[in-house]
This record gives C-alpha cells, structure tokens and sequence, in this order.
C-alpha cells in the first residue's frame, strides 16, 4: 500500500500516520522526492481499508498494489481447481461443460421431458430453479423442496448431476443433502451471511456474477466461501449492467479472460441470463468456448410459450441440440472439449 | 399491455396468441392500422411477464403501459405516508429528520460518546452498524446481537429511536424487539426472502435503492415488502454504481423527485455512501433539503483515524454540529423543517 | 406511436393532442379500454419527437413502436451490405476481413516493418493514425497529412489498402484522395457535421460505436451518413464504458448479434481498444469470429515499448501470426473465412 | 508515478525499464521491499502515459500520482477563475448565474418573446441553439447563422449576453464575431480539433461534461483549450449516461463539489437536458444553488407543444418566473446570490 501525502502537508501529519501504522505492526518505506512525499506500508496490509487511511490530516490518496482477496488468487496457487461431481462430470479441466435445463422446476413431467432431451444432447448437469429470486411479488416463486426432491429423482434417472439456487440459509441442509452443485445468485453474490453459510458445506459452489459488481469484488465473494472452509467455487459470468437495454445485460467475455488471469478458480457463462433472447444463445455459447470458458450454463424449455419463467431465452430442445452439435464441432479446434 | 406484431406475422401467429390471452382471462383490443398488427392486452396485467409474451412466434415486442407495483404507487393511495416511531420521529410529513451515528457500533463508551453528540445537535435517531455486510472477509464483522443491546440501551438514555441493519433472516425476532426501523442494505435490496420476512413485521423498514437498482425494480422492492403485509416503508437513495470512480457511488439526487412522483412512500438520501467523503456531506445534505427529501442518514464519529469502518465518510461531531447549523437556517426557505 | 394518456386526462386535452396530430397529417387510431386512453399515431412518424408529445396536457407517456432509422435498417434492404475496396478485399461477404497496424504512423520505416509484417501474415488492410485523438494536449497528436501520404505509399508497395481516421471536415479532400476506408472515431460517433461531411463522399466509412452510445444511436449515426448519400458503411464494436475498469472497455460481443439483426450493414470488432491488454486480443478475435462478425481491426507494432501511442495493448509481429493461424485453423467451423 | 514489478520481475527487467527511463530524463526512487519490487519515476510525468509503462516486460502496473492536467488545477492556480462578460454579467464570483433561453432559435419572434420573459425575470444571459445536434438527421437542424444574427439582436434590444453551440470549426469567425460564450456540446467534448479551435480565440467557453466523460477527462479537455492559450473556461455538468432511464441523464449534483475541489474554473448546472423533464428543473436549480454552483443554463419556452425541440424539458415563462422567486429567496441562505 502506498500512502502520498498533500503538498503542503506538515512533518507532524507525516509522523501521526507513521505512528500509527507502525504500532498495528506495519513497516514503512520511505519513496519521497522533492516534489511529494510518499511512502509504502509493509507487512500483511489485507485488513488495512485503504479509505480508513484517507482519514489522517495530510493524506492526498492511497493506492493498493496488492490484490485484496489471497486464497482466490492465482498467487497463492498457481494450477488450476479443478471440480469433479459425483457423476463424473469434471469442471475447470479440459472438458466444455454444458449446464442445462428449466428456467423454473414446474412439474416432475415437464423436468423430466427436458432432462431427458438435454441428456440426450449431451448434456450431464441439470439446472432449474426451486426457490425462484423474483422482481415482482406477484410473479411466480418457485416449488421448494418439493421441486428440490424432483430435481433429484430426475436427475437420477438419467445419471445427471443438479444444480439449483439457494436464496437464503434456511434451506441449507436440504441443498447439502440432494443437490451436486449449489448456486448463488446474481443478486444475491453479496448476501455476506448466505457466502459464510456455503462456504462451510464441502458442496461446490457456483457463483454468479452481480449485475453491477466488479471482478475484484466477485473474487472477494469468492474469498468469503474459502475463507469459510470450502475451496470448491465456480465462478459464472451472466452479464453486467449497462446504459444498453437492447439486450437483458451486457455479457462481459472479457471477464473470462481476466479471471483467468486473477485466479485458478474455474469460469462459465451463462448467456441466457446475459443476453435475455434465446436468438443470441448459441452465438454466445460459440463464443465463450472461443475464449476458453470452462463451459456454460442455458435455459432449455421444451414448451416456452406456457413456461412459469424465462421463456423468452429458453432454447427449445432441437435448437438446443444443434447448439451442442456446433459446439461438439468448434471444440475441435478450440482447448476445450466438448464430451457427448 | 400492448403487442405488436412482426411486419409479416401471419393470421394463425396473431389468432394463437390472442386465443392464449383470452384463455388466461384477459380482454383483447385491436389497436392495428395499415401498416402494423397491434393490440392491447385488457385486465390485471400485473401478474404477466411481457418477456414472457415475446415467446410467441410473430411477437415483434411488448410493452407494458401500466407499473408492475401497485400497493407503492401513488395511483392507489394519494395522501403521502407518514410513519411515526416511539419516540415520536415523524418521517414523511412536514420534518427534515436527521439520522446520525457511526458506521459500527464498536463499544458501549464509543457509541455514547457519538449519541450524546448528535442528540446534542438536534438529531434525534441514531444510526449503527451491528452485523456489517463488508467486501472482505478479512474486516472487523460487527458486534452482532450485544452491539443491538449496547444501541437500544444508550438511544434509551438520551430519548433516541435506532435503525440499524438486518443482513439475514435469523435474528429478525431480536431486531423487531429492539429496533425502530429496520434497515435493509444495498446488497440486499433484492434479497427477496428478507424482503418477505420483513413484510410480516409491524417495523418501519428503511430500504436502501441497490448499487445497479432502477427506480422501478427498488419500488418492486417496496412492494415485496408491503404485499407481505408491513406498509411502513421508508425508500433511500444512497448512490448508484456508474463509471464515475472519484466518488464512491454517483447520488442520484432526480431519484428523490421520481420517488415523489411515482409513490406515496417518504424517501430520504444518504450522502455518507453515496460520497465516500466526508468533505462532501454536508453540501449534499444541502441539496436534499433542497429537493425536499424527508431526511438523511449521516455517518458521524468521535474519532474517524480508529474507526473500524467508514470513517473516511463520517463527519466529526463539530462538522455535524456545522451542518445542522446550516440545514436548520436553509429549512427556513424550504418546505420541510428542521426541529431541533 | 402509442400515446397514452393520464388517468384523470380530459376529453379537450384527449382533443388537443389528436388534433395537433392530425394538423400535422398524422391518422389516429383508438385502442382505449376502460381503465385507459391510448392511441396510436399512423403515418410516417419518424420525424416526430415522442418526447415532444410528452409536452401535451394529459399525456402519461408515449412509446415509440418502429424504428427511429430507416436506410440502415433491414426492413428497408433485407441482403447484407458487400463492400469492395480497390484492392479486392471485400467486406460483408464470406470473408472474415483482419484490418492491422500501428495506432500512430510514427515514420515511413516503421510503417513499412509493420506493413510487411501483418502483410505477411495475412492482412490486407493496412491501419493506422495520421491524425491522433488524445486525452491529453501533452500527448502526441500524429503526423498529420505526411503521415497519410506515407500510408499510402507503404501500402501501395504492399498491395494493401488503408483505414485512417478522419477528426475533423477540414481534410476531406486529402482523405478522399489517398485512403480506402475512412475511419471515424468513437469520439465522434455524434459529431454530425463530420456524419454529413463523409456522407457526400463516395469512400467506405468505419463508424465506430461511440462509448456510451446505444445501438439504436449508433445505427441513427449510420442513417445520417446514409442519408447524405453514402451507404458504404462498416460499423464496429470497439467496447463500451461500464464500471468495470479492468478492462479499458467493456467489450459488447452481443452488439454484434444486435446489429446484424437490425441492420444490413457489415459489422467488425475491435478488441484492442475494447481491452487495452494486448494479451486479450487473441481470445477476443476468436470470439468475434464465432460470433461471426465480419472482421476484426487489431494495433500491431513491432517495438511496443517504443510505440508513441497505445503501446499496451499492440501485439507484436509473431503474436499477431500466431493470431492469424488461430483464426486460420478455426475459421473451418465457422461460416466467414480468413483467407491469407 | 508509481511503478510496481511482477513477483517474478529479473535484475534485467528492472534495469531495462529504468534504463529507458533515465534516458527520456526522468528520475528514479526505489521503494522496494521484501515482498515487492517499486520504484518512483521522477520529473515532469505529464507526457508519460501510465498504459505506455505496462509494455515492458516484467511490470505488473503503473500508477500515476499526479493529475494529467496542469493550467485547469488548482495546485497551478489557488483563486478561482471570474469570467466578466461584456454586459456585465459575472461567472464564477458570488453570483448564481441563470443563463436561459429556448433549445433551438426558431424565428425572431419566437426568440423576442422568449428574450423578453426571461429577462423580466432576472435572466442576464440569453442561451438558443442555432446549429444543432440532433440524433436524427431527419430532425430540425437549427436555422445556422441567421440564426445567430437574430440572437445578437434580440439579445442587444435586451442588453443581454448569448450563448449558443459550435459544431465545427467551420463558422468559428462568425462566432467570434457575434457570441459572448461559445458553447461545446456534450458529444463534442472530446472533438480536440474543435477544443484546439475555441483555445485559439479570446471569447469565454463553456464546456459541459461528455455524456460517459470522467471528471478527469471533463479537465483535461478544459485543458486542452486553456494549453491553447484561452482560459475562459466555464464547465457545465448536464447528467451523465448511467443504467437508469427514468430521467433523460443522471445529474452528477457532486461532480460540482469534485470540480471545485480539483479546479479554480467556474462550473454551472444544466437541469434541463440532465432530467429531460420540465417538472424536475425547479428543484434541481435550487439543489445546484445548495452546492454553490456558479450558475445554471435552464431551457425556457412560451409554447413548448410547438417547440422545434426539447419541448418536454422546457419550462414555459411563468413556471421560470416561480423558479426565479424561490432561487432568489433560497440564495439569501447559500453562498452564491441572485441578483435580478
């Protein structure tokens, strides 16, 4: 951390600020010239607020050189985490993992005609939504454990893994014992009591990108759950909040990319949440295995005009199915592959 | 709501999507002309996703002409809301109220202090941190349930209502015993299932607008709250995200008179976060005078270099006093008041 | 045109509106139901402001149902736009067409390293600025009309065609002269006089989308050059400000699947300036290509460190090659080509 | 600036970074630790571009520690820049100046009207656009310099000042000639050609914020025109582009605290194209009084249904007069007085 002082601050301001770091057990540098005094902190600064130092009479501005998260960071570990679910399906290795399936769970019928379409593409997660983060209250909510409990004898059926959201930390033990990976919601990637209650399961944990948080601060959402114990975090990108309304969200590849750089979490995308138009998931889709995603998470509906959600970036089955089957083909020449 | 249908959507496009419309008990009106198919959509539309209708085959788009909240809107009540705490705070009529405290509750002694201050000045609710939604995990948390006591007991000493805010469902039981409002925080102004368990309390709520929150979604929000059956909301503007990073959050200060506009619910600012500094607060608290919010909520400490948090943001007592000052000569020109 | 009107609107302000309209040659048609006033406006309405009807006594809102644009539209040509430069290269087609360069022409001989360099691997469009649009006075501001005579010579040696950008109406004439494609600058997506001035001419112009710019304002800058004269236009994505700043741009990747849904014209990407990290260009090339733009134009500079401009993110000649093998090997299984 | 080696950086790296340093004339300060490798870059920074730094090998990032601008900051001049015009009216003392006037000049009756109505009510500055940038090129596009001609005259029978847009650099003479404040638009805010143009003459400039431009970019473009020898410079803040779209822009009330505190220009407020809507001008001028702007630039018209442009944000002459009583009465408690 570097700490610059005001231009005409005085000896006394200097040395209140030094003193006072020096005795939480920091060292100082000192880096002046004639023009600016400056200095750096040095020791473990990761629980120094850099703003709590702009407090001190004479500081002009802060500056963090360190990253402030450590367990999500690709300097405390430098292979990739790679996540194996018990039915095989391995993510953050060389496979392209397609998540699929329902907006909303409606009925064991309707889960188990998309399951076994998106099975039949290739697909080994089953996704769908039981507790459901509504804008409206008016809108549909979701089954609850009841859904929860179809979910997994579907997925069983047809040796599938599932993942579904939790929205608060009521339901935890439920999640643990029936659900293979347990999502955490755009809306949701700050709610700091539900990160620590996840973070003490041993489940994996897909977490979504806010609508509106930077990656750093994604990456301390992540730190949260690691902090508490669970190293098994999946990040997926869903698009960010923009001044474009043309689409839903504005999907931000490039934040694959950065946190490949960052951190040796796994990343996905879903660009059913970030485009909000089932006319742009495969083009996304195609995307996000050009810049070596480890996979994806889309919305399939086999009847959207009467689904309870979504509808409108739900891929029907077949068009589903040709999505996997240019996807199969890109793999080809992209690092990722696409097993069916 | 009205449809509008694709240049060339055929006779059987426009019939199926009629037909599944008067199916759910709405009315159809013809609004087409030579040039385009078109119609409205009659009845409670309230419950009906207009992304939901772009589904159908021929749908060129959807729009919704009415809000999707009812109970927050000012169409179904006129008279603005008005809520009354124990101690006899008015918020929404006539008053400016000012809340003031740290940003945490650190110790009984600091907390006295600071109270003992601002009550001096004239503010008469006192604002404290006890469970603190902090970016990383590594910072200072809260006091938690004792930091709740510690603030009832010393608010009681000198006749102060508290708010404070509530990050999880788990200890509502103790924050409808102690608290006179209960805030809700950025992070979880979409945190539907505490939105829920707060609409079945009879607390004031105090519910801050999300980092990336349009109007409309935060007044979605509201009616979360109200549907549940609690319809004491008070709305706060407390910065949106944006590009702009030499203040922490951009205030939207329009967002004031829009709420005014589109709702009957007291809305007040707070410029400790949408600023990040302290040198700022007090003309931004000018400025909401100026447009007639109902109050503010201002972080104030004794000793800002040893705050646990924010104190890059909290005013110093005689900064406070200053400010008041200021607010009660300029509430003479205004239309809301400041008792002091 | 939809108007709707207030709930309490009289029958004279209902009057009042429709007969302006009328006055003005517009038809109306009802679409009221009992709960609500509305009507849409028939004609040709695309001269009319709707904020402008907002105006009238007793308008709630009024919503606009076809586009603003009609020349860049696909309802108005259905086939994609095809531009041929001189040189042969075309742009629309089945081509995926790499345009590469230096930010700045810094001299003769660096531009001839460079030219034979991107020549070599593949690029038939030779980039780079004469004219240089800098935040800041103190910066270098490009060699001006020597530079482009330098361009063109170079990249006559080479066979190459050029794209320059265009700053101000001052030099169109030499513009017109030497360059193939001239390039107008996201800076100046709005600046209307040089719209029109490239407008009269008959050269292909690269509009790039501004930084805030939505698609629908960025495809009403293209109608402007259109209705000037020239339909010659190639649009581009070039990223587009967001809070996030780890990234210079937020890299709009749908924008490209918006744009070919809405418009005939061709669309490229521009992931250097969308990055600003040249170590992101690769994978973001590869994205536009699966996305199927219908081409890319990337910074190359054989000594970055020296580079008067853009240095971080220009990709150095065998980074480049190895970028256009990768596009090469994976153009196979996507539907434009790279041909070298 | 701030340099900070990777981990891994080598002696050689080092050496080679600070090398090429040295030699450009610039100074170096280690500031190492253990744990990182930092040096400061001393000298005048201004022409060295932070991203440029990144290039070379073996640096993680560059930071700048001073402000890319000069002649626009306040650590270059202590006391604030007054602009005194022609009629007297002066910018940037203790007055709050209203400059206000239609959107664009429709005729010379129209203007005398609207002339008359605002001076009557206090109104020393008459604001009209006579070249204007219009999204649509099938908008009015101002009636040019008749247009301007009429302002000079109307705005002489009044004794008032006028302020109107330049476009291009086309009709500067005829500027120079006839305006007593050259306005640059928001979309032309970073037209550097243009900046450079308005540097070159002697009439005050007033400068509004690009709609996505950072206060430090708003600067630099002030900058640029003062590097150009004129340092008339009035900034004016107008709202920025932000996610929400209830009001037309977002007003950044505290980009005007910020610019005072960065800058010794003057900085006024534009409500009018900020909210879009005439309903919110009243209370937005009082706010911008609150944060001691130097003024405001509010759009007024006797007949906005028949306004050629910006009806909606246009108060009609009795709405204007209402604000006039209430700034003058609430300036008695503010810093800055109207005069009438």
């Amino acid at each position: 951390m570097i700490v610059q002082m005001k231009k005409g601050a005085t000896k006394d301001e200097v040395d209140h600020i030094q003193k006072y770091l020096i005795n939480k057990g920091f060292g100082i540098k000192d880096a002046s010239s004639d023009e600016v005094t400056l200095f750096g902190v040095l020791g473990d600064v990761k629980s120094l607020d850099p703003t709590q130092l702009r407090v001190f009479s004479g500081v002009e501005n802060v500056t963090r050189i360190s990253s402030p998260y450590k367990l999500a960071s690709k300097a405390f570990k430098k292979e990739p985490t790679i996540i194996t679910l018990k039915n095989g399906v391995v993510i953050g290795g060389d496979d392209f993992v397609v998540m699929s399936g329902p907006c909303s769970v409606e009925s064991e019928e309707q889960l188990r005609i998309i399951a076994k379409a998106v099975k039949d593409s290739g697909s080994n997660v089953l996704r769908g939504g039981v507790f459901k983060p509504r804008t409206s209250p008016y809108a549909f909510q979701g089954l609850g454990i009841e859904g929860l409990k179809m979910m997994r004898k579907v997925a069983d059926e047809f040796g599938m893994a599932i993942i579904t959201e939790l929205m608060g930390t009521e339901h935890i033990d439920e999640f643990v014992k029936y659900v293979d990976i347990i999502q955490l919601g755009a809306r949701n990637m700050q709610n700091f009591d539900l990160l620590k209650a996840v973070g003490k399961t041993n489940i994996p944990v897909l977490l979504k990108r806010g609508l509106s948080a930077t990656i750093e601060e994604w990456l301390m959402s992540a730190e949260y759950i690691m902090a508490s114990g669970n190293d098994q975090v999946i990040l997926c990108e869903r698009g960010i909040r923009t001044f474009e309304k043309y689409t839903r969200n504005t999907l931000d590849i490039s934040a694959v990319l950065a946190v490949r750089e960052l951190s040796h979490l796994p990343v996905i995308v879903d660009p059913s949440h970030a485009a909000g138009k089932w006319e742009m998931i495969e083009s996304l889709s195609l995307a996000s295995l050009a810049v070596e995603a480890d996979g994806i998470i889309v919305e399939v509906h086999h009847d959207p005009e009467n689904a309870l959600s979504d509808g409108a970036q739900s891929l029907k089955p077949h068009k589903f199915e040709h999505m996997m089957d240019r996807l199969e083909k890109a793999s080809t020449v992209f690092s990722k592959q696409l097993k069916r």
